[in-house]
């Protein structure tokens, strides 16, 4: 069994964009730039975005943070989105989710100009991943995609088991599990909580990926000898005996299911690091026009 | 076994839209109105425009053709594109593909405004899709969806098995089979040429989708009894007893096939029919602006 260590692989990924960033810079280029706008203080966005504010450094990108009072109006904060949009020193920027209820998601993600979209959630960009045409990859997929590689895993006529048909983790990985490209190119399988005989495809799967957002859901049973298993699972746990308070526990029965497994993800340390990575990522490709111009 | 009857289901169907139609116009509201360009004089592409130039008839649209020699060049159609987005009296229209090899057939695409992009093939059509907003869904899925619902057959939890990823039939196929309502809610695995175990998937399925290309690839012994099974491939196949000296041939071997079935589609007079009778069902939307206003 080896361990896919998501730390090490986001770290030298951040340094390869910090060293990627310095030739821009040298050359005369400009110095990517990605903002955020923050709305309220809610314990996991303000983490969040506070470790999206510290990778921008790591990699050499200017940083924006724009904060809002959790009474923000939608008029208000659809103002700031098209200016953004509108700014060209910015490259790429992304509104913390979730936003507070007296504001549609859909219509502030819908408002951001597709171009500086890096979070990938506007419906251009998901079409244009599920056509195969260049894109801003959402973080979660994109960062799973990154470890396969980096890995070297086979993908190409394996069955790959997804658990979970969320918008931003289990469709858009499913789209790029079946693309005619690496890492994809797979016989994917999409599983819910409807599914019938999630059990037996689990059991069947060659790569399996879990994010279901259910703690310890997939058991040493429902795994094959030798599948590869992400887990994308990240709940908080109560235990007291954590400063915190919280153990944040994967999808995936770490300790029974890893002897199985030729490659396994940990929580934390796999899939949790190359999230943010990959929103870096996602900005290099802004800052240097990759995508669109 | 029971036939799925695509071509009197299309009927029927047209019924319904003409009656609607006549609601509307009796209302004092507007006839809608599909337009369509043609490009050059390909034997496919006529037939197919003329049967819906045919069906808007039947339905009580008003209909438009506009027509290009195949020298015609990108500029010059892309203008006509931006012509009918502002033609306030168009509510859809389509362009014909495919297109001559000098223009990108991409560019045409992504030129339609998405608010008439009829065919679904917008990548923000696509998207929203993919997300589970409303949107105009392309043809082929949009007719399998609809003989689903008529013919009541159950999807929830079941395993659906699709042969094929193409972006016209395979991938929003699989989307709108993990949606979270009927039809749809399935297990859902898509199948391609690189799948290793794609007899065993098939032999698996509840509700199989052949959409391969493959005259005859689905056999008998890899269909589980009691299936149901959709027939998307519509090959010509030489065949010189026939006056036309071809037959039109599904992907499934359906003499064998169709015994173990609960439900079949037929090549001819399965989902053929629908597919045409998706567009006049998404004319009738744009006409009552019931996805975009």
């Amino acid at each position: 069994m080896q361990l896919i260590d998501g730390k090490a692989i986001s770290e030298q990924i951040k340094k390869e964009i910090a060293a990627r960033v310095e030739e821009i810079v040298a050359n005369g280029g400009k110095r990517p730039h990605l903002a955020a706008i923050l709305v309220g203080h809610d314990g996991g966005s303000e983490t969040y975005v506070a470790a999206k504010v510290k990778a921008c450094e790591v990699c050499g990108f200017k940083s924006s943070l724009i904060r809002f009072e959790v009474d923000v109006t939608e008029e208000e904060l659809l103002s700031k989105v098209d200016e953004l949009n509108r700014d060209a020193d910015v490259d790429g920027f992304i509104v913390q989710l979730p936003l507070p209820k007296h504001i549609s998601e859909q219509k502030v993600i819908e408002a951001i100009d597709y171009r500086k979209d890096v979070d990938g959630f506007h419906p251009i960009n998901v079409g244009r991943l599920s056509i195969g045409l260049p894109c801003y990859v959402s973080a979660t997929p994109n960062g799973i995609l990154e470890l396969l590689k980096r890995y070297q895993i086979e993908t190409q006529g394996k069955k790959c088991v997804i658990l979970g048909r969320s918008n931003i983790v289990g469709k858009p990985m499913a789209a790029l599990m079946m693309r005619k490209s690496y890492p994809g190119d797979a016989t994917v399988t999409v599983c819910h909580s409807h599914s019938k005989d999630l059990i037996k495809e689990c059991r069947e799967a060659d790569i399996l990926i879990a994010a279901m957002g259910q703690p310890n859901f997939v058991k040493a049973d429902m795994v094959k000898e030798g599948a590869v298993v992400i887990d994308v699972g990240t709940t908080r746990v109560p235990d007291a005996t954590r400063k915190s308070g919280f153990k944040l526990t994967g999808d995936v029965k770490f300790d029974e299911v890893s002897p199985k497994c030729s490659f396994i993800t940990p929580v934390p340390g796999g899939v949790g690091p190359m999230t943010i990575v990959s929103l870096m990522m996602n900005t290099l490709l802004a800052g240097e026009k990759k995508i669109y111009q």
